[in-house]
């Protein structure tokens, strides 16, 4: 939020966001763009261009809800800032916020258009922090999709919780009568990470290294264990020579729920570039994590629990915030209207 | 190039490189990703996706002429660094460079692996100098697509040379047999441009203001002497106050081939974004302006003529470059093959 931003402002502009997005998603300019003496309302990159399947997702940071806007009242109990975290160098630019939004689309224009038309809406009342573009979406969250590759070339996202699996997301995903907070029952906490991979040293390890660290076959994606993608990794299998056939420090082996007392989050991230450092010449990349579960502690115990991550020589966590996102809108219902009555 | 590289060097990097585009183009891997005691050959993130219409296009740099690899007699007259133009004010971190190369696909992560894959092949031969990720094509090519629009939210290319039309192609773009290098006829000059638009200033003019700057109509596309998109624009059309009904500085007005002795380019950008502005707050985006023309004086003139675009005050040219683009192979060609014969 912008310095001097007040309460009213804040619920106003939620309001607006509400009806904007509403237009938005369903393919519709968010107000005219034929008066010659005003400027147009919506930007207009965007005319013409199919829905092309958008989506808008609204979170609130820990930090909204300190006195700025009379909502200290309104904080979830489990809202708050992350901990310093294992193999993380965190950079300000990327990281935190008192609010975020997350469009996703088929066509980036049509994301980037959603972003910026909420962002000018608010001139004046939010202050943009940071902004990223990601493509290639990893961790598939149907079981409708083949399972998409990340930029290590592995196939991400094989046990991730799949949208069909309803219990899952109701045990894991979805909030529930556990919060403090009504408002955000149904909802979720979203919890991003800005990734960097190291790829020219990734891309020079040999095969064998690269599947011992993530604990699966390259190209097949299924567990060193045995089996195809979908074979359940057999975590106490041993090689011919005695050894674990997952490694004891394979990243699937580190992040699994077995391993994490069943923790389970639904991820949902996607590759990122930002160009050549012109520094080093090398190339800029990664993964922006995006993660939704019921509870930030979730993601806190499994990032814990990859403090001895193979794979962390090649990767280094750069950028971070969680948010608290209100539950989809019922027709009447606007963003914020359990924050503000 | 790296430093040190040699001619040898150059010359294997454009052979491997032809073998590999070859494959990928067709949807295959670069190479094996199966031998466990080396690295794979191919990074592998595309394995599964459709080739998604990749297509991989090179480019020789003016400094690629130079000493150090024997090729000055080479060297094609027109292609020489880019004078000083209006309204620019290039970083070094986005401008000039040895060699192009420009992949396009209806998936970034198919372009993104093709850049990764051939800049890899090229360790130690190669230095990274800059990558853009571009989305939101502009200015379409072809007959049969709607002309899509800008991040200013105009249509952009209505006017542009379409594929169909082979006359303006041989006329305007393809190289012919005016070039001093036979290796160079049948391909092209790429100029590429990283125009930063300043968004906000643009969001906050009025719409007849935004319609005069570019002399259209924002939603139609129609030229403000009337008709719509496709009509011929009228530059000696008045309006009811006696003023040409495009104004005099107006962007399509000064581009036109009318006003540039017939001057005509093929234009084939995108969008970009590099996210929000630490410093400023203000978001970052604009046009990778990409053209592709018989001699790079056709751009060098037009942005000339462009010196007075009412459009200069929301823009700003911070990247540039300009590659000798080899034609299309036949099979058993191989890139460089005309450099080095």
């Amino acid at each position: 939020m912008a310095a001097g931003a007040t309460r009213g402002d804040l619920r106003d502009l939620l309001r607006e966001w509400t009806a904007a997005a509403a237009r938005m998603t369903r393919g519709r300019l968010i107000g005219e763009v034929t008066e010659p003496h005003a400027p147009p309302v919506d930007t207009g990159e965007a005319v013409g261009s199919p829905v092309s399947r958008l989506t808008i997702t609204l979170g609130y940071g820990p930090a909204l809800f300190d006195h700025r806007f009379g909502l200290a009242a309104r904080k979830p109990a489990a809202l708050a800032q992350l901990p310093p975290l294992p193999n993380e160098n965190l950079d300000p630019d990327y990281t935190g916020g008192d609010l975020c939004i997350q469009a996703c689309s088929d066509d980036p224009l049509v994301a980037f258009h959603a972003v910026r038309n909420l962002a000018r809406l608010g001139m004046g009342v939010v202050q943009h922090n940071w902004m990223e573009l990601g493509f290639g979406r990893t961790s598939t969250t149907t079981t409708s999709q083949a399972t998409p590759r990340n930029l290590l070339g592995f196939k991400d996202g094989t046990r991730n919780i799949k949208a069909e699996q309803t219990g899952l997301m109701d045990g894991y995903v979805w909030v529930g009568a556990e919060t403090d907070q009504p408002w955000l029952r149904g909802g979720s906490y979203l919890v991003t990470r800005k990734i960097r991979t190291f790829v020219e040293s990734w891309d020079r390890d040999y095969l064998q290294d690269q599947e011992n660290i993530i604990g699966r076959g390259k190209v097949s994606g299924a567990p060193l264990s045995g089996g195809t993608e979908f074979t359940t990794p057999d975590f106490t299998a041993r090689d011919s020579a005695g050894q674990p056939a997952i490694p004891a420090d394979a990243h699937i082996r580190l992040a699994s729920f077995e391993h994490n007392g069943g923790t389970r989050i639904l991820r949902r991230g996607y590759s990122f570039t930002d160009g050549i450092d012109p520094q080093t010449g090398t190339l800029l990349g990664g993964l922006f994590f995006i993660a939704f579960m019921k509870n930030p502690a979730q993601f806190i115990r499994l990032q814990r629990a990859l403090a001895g991550d193979a794979l962390n020589e090649y990767i280094h966590h750069v950028g971070s915030a969680v948010f608290a996102c209100p539950p989809g809108l019922r027709p009447g219902q606007y963003w914020g209207g359990g924050l503000f009555t």
